[in-house]
């Protein structure tokens, strides 16, 4: 990087980002590129060609008439194709191997926590009690993942190691090494009736809000050693009826649910959803994007860029992921 | 398996074994072979050729004459080794693929319960707190294997594969791809020196009994991103040394604990770590040994005995394991 502005315009506070510590890190590999961390009244909008932003106030990136370049800093662009005023450059999903290695541990930690009868044991430690339960194998169970990017692959790959039947359904069909992968509308029933435990990486589209929902949830396989379905929800907060999850638990259509994300982030306090014995709950931390490997992204795609090269990773509009 | 008896002893009870769920299994591979559970006064001991035994009582197995081979059905063959009486047969160790798989779910599973925070999120969630945490990636962990036979290197590759840097401990040198591993007495104070998480997989021997103990705490690597070092025994109990485990976590020298086994099974209602708010209990079921496999695993082994072929996983007295 060596000329021209790199702005930064990240919403801090709920998501837990400190701008700052970006803004060092941008700093950091920006060589003689100006670093600017908006609103900042002294940038000269003019000279902006590329922005790193997260989730950035509707409108602010419309002033760079010279914008060549947008980053996103997490994984999911919904929030940023909500802006009806968003300039029509390329933008670029972050795709770091930092960021798909945390998430397949928040994917296979809380599969194998359902699977072990980590919730039961727990109980059986407060009452003091000796109890071992009957333990299935993993290859009596059956991962359907709901998304096969560049995460749900990663996260496939290693509960087939792990020993899980993994099954895969996307949008566009897809082929993995030993995983049945199911596409589109027509795939979406045999695939859930397949899965024991559904672990959703969806990104949120129009065609995927509210995907999770009741009528979902009973398509399920019904034969699963655990008792019943257990819904892995990582993805999007827009992704699931939350009601349906709350009755769903309580009818027994779904066992046990993991969320680690919600319609309304941070989960409001007096959600019913805290404090269900069968949900667990995770604060949006799944897999928390590091701002050192994604400014070395960054800094390494607009070096690539400015000589010639391809973006990497561009965001399809139209599929709006 | 076409003539003479195989004997079952199994120690039913405490251990959560069901001997009729293993007499059905054996004699659905053992074909005209007859199968007996003990005790049984009317079984001839002459024709007994084989015995499959876990934890039998001691001076069982001396009483037939004509034994050939003794088939261990757990890991672990400490508690067999302990009888002074036993007749000097080969004795045959398990080492099928299904047990190896379920204790690496379960080191998985415990690693990256410590490594994500686990109990921390779960407390959040009792008081309805969204507070993400600063979460390192696993490539910042080093987990240190103690035992690096089928169990502790089949959980090393998949705790490789997740991202963890890994390190590995055995009584005679080892090399393992992409594990820095290390032997004998002079090996351990280094391997130590670099472990934030101490995953052990040793066998019980005279030279492994209480291993676990605060001097070796002492050792481990004190700059953990967790906070301080943690341990994991899914090997035995008589590794560990239950009053300074208590006394470490204490002092600060451990900063967790997850255990599998303890000094005394079931683990007595009155002992201390049921209630430690850092330690976790489970009921010695890190690796369940399942009598299809298993019965498969012996009848195999038979077979190609009985053809001149050699025995496999044949255990070293003088080693203990």
């Amino acid at each position: 990087m060596t000329e021209g502005t790199l702005v930064l315009a990240i919403q801090g506070g709920a998501d837990n980002w400190s701008p700052q510590r970006w803004v060092e890190r941008f700093n950091a590999v920006a060589g003689d590129r100006k670093v600017v961390l908006l609103p900042d009244p002294a940038a000269d909008p003019d000279a902006v060609h590329y922005a790193a932003v997260w989730k950035p106030p509707q409108g602010v990136l419309a002033a760079f008439r010279n914008l060549r370049v947008i980053f996103n800093l997490g994984a999911g662009v919904d929030a940023l194709l909500a802006d009806p005023t968003l300039p029509d450059v390329p933008i670029v999903r972050v795709a770091v191997d930092d960021l798909t290695g945390r998430m397949t541990e928040y994917v296979v930690l809380h599969t194998l926590m359902h699977h072990r009868q980590q919730r039961r044991l727990r109980d059986d430690q407060a009452r003091r009690l000796w109890r071992p339960p009957a333990q299935w194998a993993a290859s009596a169970v059956t991962v359907g993942v709901m998304g096969l990017g560049q995460l749900g692959r990663d996260a496939a790959a290693v509960l087939r190691r792990i020993g899980f039947a993994v099954v895969g359904w996307s949008y566009s069909a897809r082929a993995i090494d030993g995983v049945e992968c199911f596409s589109g509308g027509d795939g979406l029933a045999p695939f859930l009736a397949k899965t024991h435990i559904l672990v959703c990486l969806l990104p949120l589209t129009p065609d995927t809000r509210h995907i999770l929902d009741r009528r979902l949830f009973e398509r399920l396989a019904r034969n699963s050693p655990l008792g019943g379905p257990v819904l892995i929800n990582a993805g999007r907060g827009g992704l699931q009826v939350e009601a349906d999850i709350l009755s769903c638990l309580d009818d027994g259509t779904l066992l046990a649910a993991t969320l680690d994300v919600f319609a309304t982030e941070p989960l409001p306090a007096d959600s019913p959803l805290w404090s269900h014995p069968r949900v667990t709950i995770t604060p949006h931390n799944a897999a928390d994007t590091d701002p050192d490997a994604i400014s070395a992204y960054v800094a390494e795609q607009i070096a690539r860029f400015e000589a010639g090269g391809p973006l990497r990773n561009v965001v399809d509009r139209a599929r709006g992921y």
